[in-house]
């Protein structure tokens, strides 16, 4: 968000942004600052809708309102963490990989339930229904928990330094980072061949409830596996994701259990065909 | 629900029905029995899964286990009511009627927000909306919120003897009665004609959240109307949908805000184009 430095170009002696958000609530929906190099760094803060409209009326009222910004954010010490990886090899083609995998990392408002613990245990179910159903995969099918998503990829870097660097053949690699909502599509970050063979898919992806397969941006973390055939996207529906997106709003509770287990029901469908067919 | 009768066949005293639910909790999902007439009419409960698991486990460690079910549900006197009807006036074709509506009655156990009270307010703000962006319409658009729909269908079965007995000639009527959820599709009961039609707006209908127009069912209400050249229901995303129905989960503070605008949303701009264009 460049917003505080746009600002400071004016003048500004601070930043109040009146939070991103389809909720009418007053819950702050809070996220990363990028300061340019040569501008003052002003303090930026975002505010719950509610309290954002009462400011506004309350300066409408009185154009010299002074307001004061006590800020407690801090910057601690980095420490030393990792991805978490988990696999079944693959029976006939153990070198070929296929990863699919969410952030393990969250923003501190919430309990990042949406975004992105979601995306990882849907990640970790591939996995479990391949087990549960006794399907032997072909191909190595790999769940990456990525570290340091919101602050810095340096998970999803580690690990596409790793995949350029490895002999295995990296197929493709799945990110589900979108939120655990009624699933929708498929977007397919290259190639065209790739595709057209998932698009070719297309009945049997509409009964795991897959309305479509396009092409598009897949996500942060696995766009750093750059030697990956195509990289893909889940994505489900998207009109309540910033309801809880970087907010206190993003609990466990408000994970619908049959929206989230489709998720994991749709990736699982994807990579068991990718498994079978190659890409 | 046949099931009461189904059990008294086989010489049952009384049904107790796990609900019908998507979610995980011990709130009764419930419903309509039809008896059938030379059976005995036993009593039937429905009860919330988590009892249902409860009741099911105790009758595997003690098979004798006897239960006691106690009713107090009851049949009142009727009492006359009526269909709640509002229209903007067709400029240019007034005889030419677009009904669009929902159904006013509700079960007892919630407030009736999903079922129906979305699909009532969706469809009058169709109305709104025309207005508030100052749309005159060439045909006549008619709200109408039908009474009885859950318990006899009275509203509906008394409109549709008005339309057969009308000058007016209705050129489609748009049932809302599936939830307030993300728009998904519009789904045709004949004629092919007109789904042809819709269908070849589906350039304009992605653009109001609308991914498919599909051949099928319409709603309880509107299927009355049977001299309609075509039935619509408007189709949301259903996997939440029996979190709710029929149950007193179904409460207004359960209703998003913003995948319940796009409703109105996607069913004016369809509506606008029927208006236009006609069918």
């Amino acid at each position: 968000m460049q917003g505080a430095s746009e600002a400071a170009k004016y003048g500004a002696k601070g930043m109040i942004l009146r939070s991103i958000t389809s909720k009418n609530d007053n819950v702050p929906h809070v996220g990363v600052i990028h300061y340019a190099d040569s501008i003052p760094q002003i303090p930026a803060v975002a505010i719950g809708i509610i309290d954002a409209d009462f400011l506004s009326n309350a300066l409408k009222q009185e154009p010299n309102l002074k307001l004061q910004i006590k800020l407690s954010c801090k910057t601690l010490p980095e420490a030393q963490s990792y991805n978490v990886i988990g696999e079944l090899r693959g029976s006939e083609f153990p070198n070929e990989v296929i990863v699919v995998g969410g952030h393990f990392d969250s923003w501190d408002k919430g309990e990042g339930a949406h975004d992105d613990g979601a995306g990882c245990i849907q990640s970790m179910e591939v996995l479990d229904l391949f087990k549960r159903l006794n399907i032997k995969p072909k191909r190595t099918i790999r769940c990456v928990f990525f570290i340091n998503e919101e602050n810095g990829s340096r998970g999803g870097i580690a690990y596409g330094e790793y995949a350029a660097t490895s002999n295995e053949k990296h197929i493709t690699a799945i990110e589900a980072d979108r939120g655990a909502f009624t699933p929708v599509g498929f977007s397919v970050d290259k190639d065209s061949v790739s595709l057209l063979k998932i698009a070719s898919w297309k009945n049997v992806l509409e009964r795991a409830s897959i309305s479509w397969v396009k092409q598009g941006g897949s996500g942060v973390d696995v766009s750093y596996i750059k030697n990956a055939k195509c990289l893909i996207g889940y994505v489900p529906d998207s009109q309540r994701y910033f309801d809880y997106h970087h907010s206190a709003n993003d609990v466990f509770s408000e994970v619908n259990q049959r929206e989230f287990e489709l998720g994991s029901a749709a990736i699982a469908v994807l990579v068991f065909l990718i498994d079978r067919e190659g890409l």
